[in-house]
């Protein structure tokens, strides 16, 4: 299936069957298709953690909008974003991404010095807003994985960030979390979005052409 | 091909053949993955613009990083967002989601309610954060589905925001532009990002497992 007649078949599901667990080969490829997602100046401002531990689970759920979603999922991926642009983290990325390129290290040092000039004289939040924007691309292409998977997904922003950050301890890895995403496989029974119509705004109030 | 086989075809590309145009129907495609993306609580907060016409293209030119890309692609589509949140939206949405599940009008209610207490109770900077972050799904998507296709793209948030949004005159729609994608053919003498390892965080420094 191509990625429209996937992106109709998904939905975000709201009961998962606790008793179908997901494969860790599909699991590779939804975290793959993340790790593939293109972002600002190829940063890559962010990680994936990948819980299964049902221990930590329940330990999450305080504070989830959809506490068996939490608890009944095969996995929780957890997208979390750098908690602040350094000048040590964009050398790091520039420096390796010339090494695997085989150019010298600062062949793009006109650039990164723009980025350091522009992010180090920016506040905290406003970069924070912008990192974290970054990681709405993978959630959207790890979305789009599981569905090609015929894997049950639901992305979610109903959670604490401070339990969520405090049980990972996020912090000591320099990370916020942002958003999650429940993976496994629908409760059929319990799923009352499944047989509800995918709706989505008109075209004609969609698209605005400039010809 | 499947989703990470056109993700890693992919990159952004630095140069477009202003002679090579891409078809209506691959447009409609694009257009219809970044429609059939995912939001937070399904309220899609963004419309898509579709800019061919070069005298518009030519005044998008000003402040943009990569001109040469604005003027030379094929199609410019930016992702405008809701400027902000507000009761009529949420319920305009909402009604129209009932109307087409063939549901009563406030068959979501007291979810909308809580949607409508936390968005209005927030500032506009919070709320705006927040409705950016989804153009991103949409953002990523559209990239897969135009590469599914074999068509180039560039996401861009080089530009300046001013610019687009008095030149489409956002404003009186109630949008504020967030991000472009060029979208056309490279020039393949110019188009310096071909040749070019395609670099991403390593799978070990990437994901965190939580078993």
């Amino acid at each position: 299936m191509n990625l429209i007649e996937n992106l109709n078949w998904r939905h975000a599901v709201k009961a998962y069957n606790p008793n179908k667990k997901v494969s860790q080969e599909n699991i590779d490829k939804i975290v793959e298709a993340a790790r593939l997602a293109p972002s600002s100046s190829g940063l890559q401002p962010f990680q994936v953690l990948v819980v299964t531990n049902q221990d930590i689970k329940e330990k999450l759920v305080e504070g989830a909008l959809n506490p068996e979603c939490m608890r009944d999922c095969s996995h929780v991926i957890v997208f979390a974003a750098w908690d602040k642009y350094t000048e040590e983290r964009i050398d790091t990325v520039y420096d390796f991404t010339t090494d695997e390129r085989g150019l010298p290290r600062g062949r793009f040092s006109s650039y990164t010095d723009k980025l350091k000039e522009l992010y180090l004289n920016q506040s905290a939040d406003e970069n924070f807003a912008h990192i974290a924007r970054q990681t709405y691309i993978a959630l959207g292409l790890a979305l789009a994985q599981a569905a090609e998977l015929k894997v049950d997904t639901t992305p979610a922003e109903g959670f604490s960030n401070t339990v969520v950050d405090k049980v990972l301890d996020l912090d000591k890895l320099g990370l916020k979390s942002v958003s999650l995403m429940y993976v496994g496989y629908a409760d059929d029974e319990n799923n009352w979005m499944a047989s509800m119509k995918k709706v989505r705004t008109p075209k004609e109030d969609f698209i605005i052409e400039y010809k």
